[in-house]
């Protein structure tokens, strides 16, 4: 198996889990163990570069679990592990899973201690698939919300992924498109996800293209007669010469010249942005938009808004890519319920809320002004954030949704929160979140019970 | 298509690039330029948390340069977006990759522009790849530099790799538990990543385990009867009550007590070990070892280890996983040569060095000195680290190792390099890289030619 882990992973996607999620399975099931258990989804603390997160990995959740099976070919493997038996390997391929879940839709703003989802299933079942659960979800939250604040840094102003040669692996590359999309940005330059999620694609040229000509200029030239509204990439060699051969081919060209814009990728962006508009309108080149990337990211986006750079679409790289200010958060899922009473963890610093939850956004003239955070059961005022989405094993309808959809819930959930918390500052205060009180008795009685 | 990126990218990873390269193929087929093109891959500094990075992912780029090929699916795809012509496909159905690959062997330590591998092919075809190319090698680049960081801190002691959970996906969390293991990692917890690659597999118990019992006790009690040598998580409610509760079955069972260990996860790892090994020997349970696990990196190791807490094993997970302080490095894939002439880039901070290249690494008495970058064709004293491994599209028999091959060469390959560079500080002063007289002069001729 060399290069093909994305063909592997699939078919044996039930292996692609922690070793001891199948000794606990096996625990469970020679103990006997079959009670029914509820784990939540959820993180415990926001960093101070997020406000918010953005819920977002559902879809491959609900496909993961609906797809789950030992095959063969993974059961003989696990057989020459030494650690499972055989009458547990023969249930275990009859496995299949079949609970509830339960889940924000992708595209919502979520909070610490918030339920992303929650899993209703036999205990066994419902630990096997925390694995891959987490993976997904904090792979595409941890994405989403990265690209939520580059495309708030740019006010409008077109975003484009070009991520994908530094994300993390080909998965990364693809289901972070995606997030991306969600999150709002314009388009992808990764043709794959273009292909799977039916995003834009994008793409302009090279420096190695323009190296490969004699001239910049016949570079230009010739690009130009097989893409007439393409974007130029002016930096090669000496960017404000390369607007300036820009400006010529567009004499040389006449009316036949369409030349959607020019990419700078590198230098003092602002100045040469601004250099670089004076050479083209005073060309007449009004027209010619200007595009820029290299190392940005939302700080970047921000600061070129700031200084009125003549910048109309940012390309956005390795930055947003692997969210290198959070690659990662404290996502868990954890055990808060089983055989019908609620489980706490009482570790240092890593205490969980008993039972199944609902949130409630409470919300004042179409903007949101806290949660509540209460038990499953309870009817309380705002709008329910938690909805079923998977019904014994299988995906209700409701759960199916274009990527569009959730592309404008999110647009419109953002547009709802607090004017502080979508700056890209620690906002102050930070959006709140209350624990309602017949949950905060709940905690109460199991701690002390 | 949900969930299963994986199985898509496989059968059309040649679609996973960026568009902007089938642009630029269909604009060098246009025009006609077929000449052949190097390419370099590199990076060009160090961040100050890195000394040295260990080269990874040759393996999976070599079976993507085999496997490289348009399907019927993917050609459609491309036809749908309308900016490819009809004899342009026809052609791309046809390509394959037909060029020469130079590269370091992988687990190779590596250095500011120093190539990690050379691409000798048609333009088209070389700059094609280079999406899939950087992808590939700046993952597995990232994570076993990272990986081989927190061996380091651990001096001898077992580190066992937790980390598919927040790792960026599925495909880091497989490349990278082989990244981390030829970076002397000892052993994963991911279980398909053990049968694809052949590493050891190793895995505990969750606290949800022990909270789905009704006693702390009889959840380890059952455990132990099914892995009686197994390591008993005890941090669940209250860590030194934990550790006593396995004092007190190991009382209650006797002679077939054997247990191999505790773990704990949470709190004051460094007293809570001390108080634990207290209470352990104190029984005579001695030969009971204590790992512990909870946000470590290679910084939290070395001061367990510093502080002589008495840890036998590491579970390290989310920071080594995504490598957390340095998520990505600036790994990029330059035009060097283009029909027998060496080609510059001279945009600010991104000049490059003109031709192929070839490296020559320095060892005195066993250990490494400095290196020398070189023109391919040179012959300077010191051992070449760049070697042919795919001649005309095919990979050469010498390219196809082992894990544990290459996992033994980036074993001794980092003991061969100066204390200061293992250490985690910044190696003061770093490691010298020179370039040789005739690249320099090479260099100059390039940039005033």
């Amino acid at each position: 198996m060399r290069g093909s882990a994305g063909l592997e992973s699939d078919r044996n996607a039930a292996l692609l889990t922690d070793l001891y999620q199948l000794t606990m399975l096996q625990a469970y099931w020679r103990e006997g163990l079959e009670g029914r258990a509820a784990f939540s989804l959820f993180f415990r603390r926001l960093s101070p570069s997020r406000n918010y997160l953005i819920a977002c990995g559902l879809d491959d959740v609900l496909h993961y679990l609906e797809e789950l099976r030992f095959t063969e070919e993974a059961l003989d493997h696990l057989r020459g592990l030494g650690c499972f038996g055989g009458p547990f390997l023969d249930w275990l391929a009859e496995l299949r899973f079949t609970g509830d879940v339960y889940a924000m839709p992708e595209g919502t703003p979520v909070f610490p201690h918030e339920p992303l989802l929650e899993v209703e299933a036999p205990i066994g079942e419902a630990q096997l698939v925390e694995s891959f659960l987490i993976n997904q979800v904090h792979l595409q939250t941890v994405l989403a919300s990265k690209g939520a604040r580059v495309v708030a840094a740019a006010r409008g102003r077109k975003v484009v992924d070009f991520a994908m040669r530094r994300m993390h692996g080909t998965d990364a590359a693809l289901k972070g498109a995606r997030a991306f999309y969600i999150a709002g940005v314009d388009a992808t330059s990764n043709v794959l996800a273009g292909k799977l999620y039916g995003i834009p694609v994008s793409g302009t040229m090279a420096h190695s293209y323009v190296q490969a000509h004699e001239e910049e200029l016949d570079g230009f030239r010739e690009f130009l007669r097989l893409y007439p509204d393409t974007i130029l990439l002016v930096d090669t060699y000496d960017t404000l010469e390369g607007v300036r051969k820009v400006v010529q081919l567009a004499r040389e060209l006449g009316s036949d010249f369409a030349a959607r814009g020019i990419r700078l990728d590198s230098g003092d962006l602002a100045t040469l942005a601004r250099r670089a508009r004076e050479i083209l309108d005073a060309a007449g080149l009004d027209a010619v938009e200007i595009f820029a990337s290299g190392l940005l990211d939302e700080h970047g986006i921000a600061r070129l808004v700031e200084q009125g750079a003549p910048i109309t679409g940012f390309g956005v790289g390795t930055r947003m890519g692997v969210s290198d200010d959070l690659p990662a958060i404290d996502l868990v899922y954890k055990l808060t319920e089983y055989g019908g009473v609620g489980r706490r963890k009482l570790s240092p610093d890593k205490a969980t809320l008993p039972g199944r939850k609902q949130v409630f956004r409470i919300e004042s003239g179409g903007a949101a002004e806290r949660d509540v955070l209460a038990g499953r059961g309870e009817s309380l005022p705002g709008r329910p954030l938690l909805h079923p989405v998977m019904k014994s094993g299988e995906r209700l309808a409701s759960a199916s949704e274009t990527i569009e959809e959730v592309r404008a819930r999110a647009a419109e959930e953002i547009a709802k929160l607090p004017a502080r918390l979508r700056a890209l500052e620690v906002a102050d205060p930070p959006y709140h979140v209350e624990v309602s009180e017949a949950l905060r008795a709940e905690a109460e009685r199991a701690a002390t019970g």
